[in-house]
């Protein structure tokens, strides 16, 4: 084991029952999961144990497959916690662990987006990360006012100005700003607070924010849009990104493509980790990962697995196509994000998947690399995605909770230290620190910086 | 000791330093509290080892104080935790305590806050409650794309269709919607899952809520507007009020006249409590008790305390004014609450005070009961307000903080329990049954049964 070999970097996506589709059915799973407080402390305290660098959650505002009624009660996402209250809650509870919520750009303002991170970042000691999306769910719209979501390049030019309002109120104070000097009776400086006074296309914010500069400066910015707008989004804003892929080349071309693209905004390569999204089912042998894996794919009920089917790729309605036939050639153009739509009737064709062949391999994972095997088997591929530049690290994505996620921490963790790739113990007590991502500067210190040196 | 005697109900309102203008200044008051979690854990426990039905939190989505920059670098409440955030992390660390957060209609989405709370609820099993205000501050505006504050009535008119809409989501789910049934495949009822579909004047939200009826079926609603739309709102929505009084005649004229207004709405008066602010002054003696208050009063710069009754005013400059003159007589219309206006300017005329000891007055409490003695003169007080129709508890806004709660739980809270008027254990898991409130029941249900009657 060498210490100051490259590690990998290790989320834990945690998703209430599992990120199986059917994963609520299996008889380990608790019936109470998604709003069971309880539950979420422990599978945030065993990856904190495993020194996971952070929890993730995912989000959306508004019933994500309302439109799909036809079976929208057999899922078990339609009720669970708001990200933000529960990972504040999950910073009482915790302390090293990083703690990223995902939060919609389309359907907030950025000022309280920028309070709530600084806020959960100063409560947690610097653990805070907000992953930004625009939403691709279409129902949210109508719990804000709207007819219709709007278009996606509309929505990537207003997240864009939405993380630069975010980031500058960030910077509203210095870090050394507070003087609390009791005696002059000055709480703070006010030569070290900064009015952003942003005045944009989709926002006028003047600021400050009402929160000190937070213990990261800046909360962690992830970012997980996979279309041309959500990479260049990326690669100007993001330091890291959870990312969907299947093979070992298109993780390589989808690296080697982002990492390039970060030179054209003068940003250092290390500053921006990608971590695919991993599903992965643990075995004692590769037999027994097999059964597991089957075990879930029998509680998919087949109404479910068409219309999640349907949704992945873009809201396309296949019911009444033959489950055991192939999936129809001429389908219309999706409603959703184009590059799950490509993925997914790619491997169709390829591979000459039947429907029902089709919705267990996507119900696995919804779109991402699901792999099963021994724990030595698991690690392989980890190990080989992670060396051949496809991956800095991963988003683990726990078939069931808690039991997927002990499976992945008892067994596969463990393989990964005694090959030297994963901490023993925290580098640093926050999120960047962990990451190996840097502390931002001020953009105020430097806007300074620059005109003393003029 | 009676133990079926009506009880006071007590709340804990934390302000980060504590109340008083200049407690930061306080040798005794932590430098770091406004972003110190564990100072205000260690408040939020001592408030649950004294039973306090609730800690109570205020909030702007500004820096309030932004317009009278002169005095703003002496100002404690420029930098603090977003309520939300923080009470989810105390939720963690409490078992009883009740958790109350404020947030504007004015600058927020029904949504968001109903599903917000709703989640709070189900983290802390059933304590959470919201404080609707409207904002007063100007400064609020400037950060989500205005360019001036709306105006009172129509503030308080999308104030009336936001309650009803956020209480109208939390009805989104029956309380047994969700079934968990594996064997079937049936997550939930769909029977039981009830859809806004709100159309109104300021709000269009289709639902339901992605979150399930929450343990309190609607978390408390708080109200705290003084003005006639303010309270004509909390006569239909409040569940308890939060009011400035200064005198016992006042506060029985508002306590009995809100509480005549519950009848048109066909509430029960027992529905509505009733917690005016107190800022008490606690001393081993009365005299103790005075120098202590002057102390605190002592630490005021003249410049924090003329810019201070300025504000509470409604924005009416006064610099310029001799600081031991009088208040001018021709002041023009304030921008801000009226009631403060009127409420100052009547105390300044009727005790004839100075600018100085006006700012004095308003400095201890912004307009709130301020009193100080022992405990047993300030018991005295507590119990003849809450035996005279006056008061069906209490804000407790403690001076300086931690040492004005710890002085008010360890000398008042033990008078007022030999006097039988105060809880020794709670009565209830919940906040609404600690509070005596009683469990909505679910809108949709109600409906059903009038259909069924007919």
């Amino acid at each position: 084991m060498s210490s100051s070999k490259r590690q990998i970097k290790l989320n834990a996506f945690l998703m209430a029952t599992g990120h199986h589709v059917a994963a609520w059915r299996h008889p380990d799973v608790p019936l109470q999961a998604g709003l069971g407080f309880a539950h979420y402390k422990a599978l945030a305290q065993t990856a904190e144990r495993a020194k996971f660098d952070a929890v993730f959650l995912a989000d959306s505002v508004g019933i994500r497959d309302a439109s799909a009624s036809r079976t929208l009660h057999r899922s078990a996402r339609v009720s669970g916690f708001e990200p933000l209250t529960l990972l504040s809650a999950l910073a009482a509870v915790t302390e090293r662990l990083g703690l990223i919520a995902t939060v919609s750009t389309t359907y907030n303002e950025p000022y309280h987006v920028a309070r709530k991170f600084a806020s959960l970042d100063h409560l947690s000691g610097g653990r805070s990360g907000w992953n930004v999306v625009t939403s691709s769910n279409e129902a949210e719209a109508l719990n804000f006012n709207l007819d219709r979501h709007p278009e996606h390049a509309l929505r990537y030019e207003r997240a864009r100005e939405f993380v630069d309002v975010v980031t500058g109120l960030w910077d509203s104070w210095d870090d050394d700003a507070f003087t609390h000097d009791k005696a002059a009776g000055e709480y703070f400086d006010p030569d070290r607070l900064h009015v952003l006074a942003h005045q944009g296309k989709h926002f006028r914010v003047r600021g400050p924010l009402n929160v000190a500069r937070s213990p990261q400066g800046h909360p962690v910015v992830v970012q997980a849009g996979a279309s041309e707008a959500g990479q260049a989004l990326a690669a100007a804003t993001a330091e890291v990104i959870f990312t969907a892929q299947q093979s070992l080349a298109g993780a390589q071309a989808f690296y080697r493509g982002l990492k390039a693209q970060l030179a054209h905004h003068g940003r250092d390569p290390e500053g921006l980790k990608i971590l695919p999204g991993v599903f992965p089912v643990v075995g004692q042998s590769e037999q027994h990962a097999k059964e597991k894996l089957e075990e879930l794919q029998s509680l998919i009920p087949p109404d479910v697995g068409v219309a999640l089917l349907s949704t992945v790729i873009g809201g396309i309605d296949l019911t009444g196509y033959p489950v055991d036939g192939p999936l129809p050639g001429n389908l219309p153009e999706p409603n959703g994000p184009k590059s799950r739509f490509r993925l997914v009737t790619e491997l169709a064709r390829t591979e000459g998947l039947s429907i029902r062949q089709l919705y267990q391999r996507v119900g696995t994972a919804r779109g991402h690399w699901s792999i099963h095997g021994t724990a030595s088997q698991i690690a392989d591929q980890l190990q080989q995605w992670f060396e051949e530049e496809a991956a800095d690290g991963f988003n683990v994505m726990p078939p069931t909770l808690p039991g997927g996620l002990d499976d992945f921490v008892t067994q596969v963790v463990p393989e990964l230290r005694r090959r030297g790739l994963f901490r023993h113990e925290y580098e640093g007590r926050t999120l960047r620190e962990n990451l190996g991502l840097a502390r931002p500067a001020n953009r105020h210190l430097l806007a300074r910086d620059l005109k003393a040196a003029a």
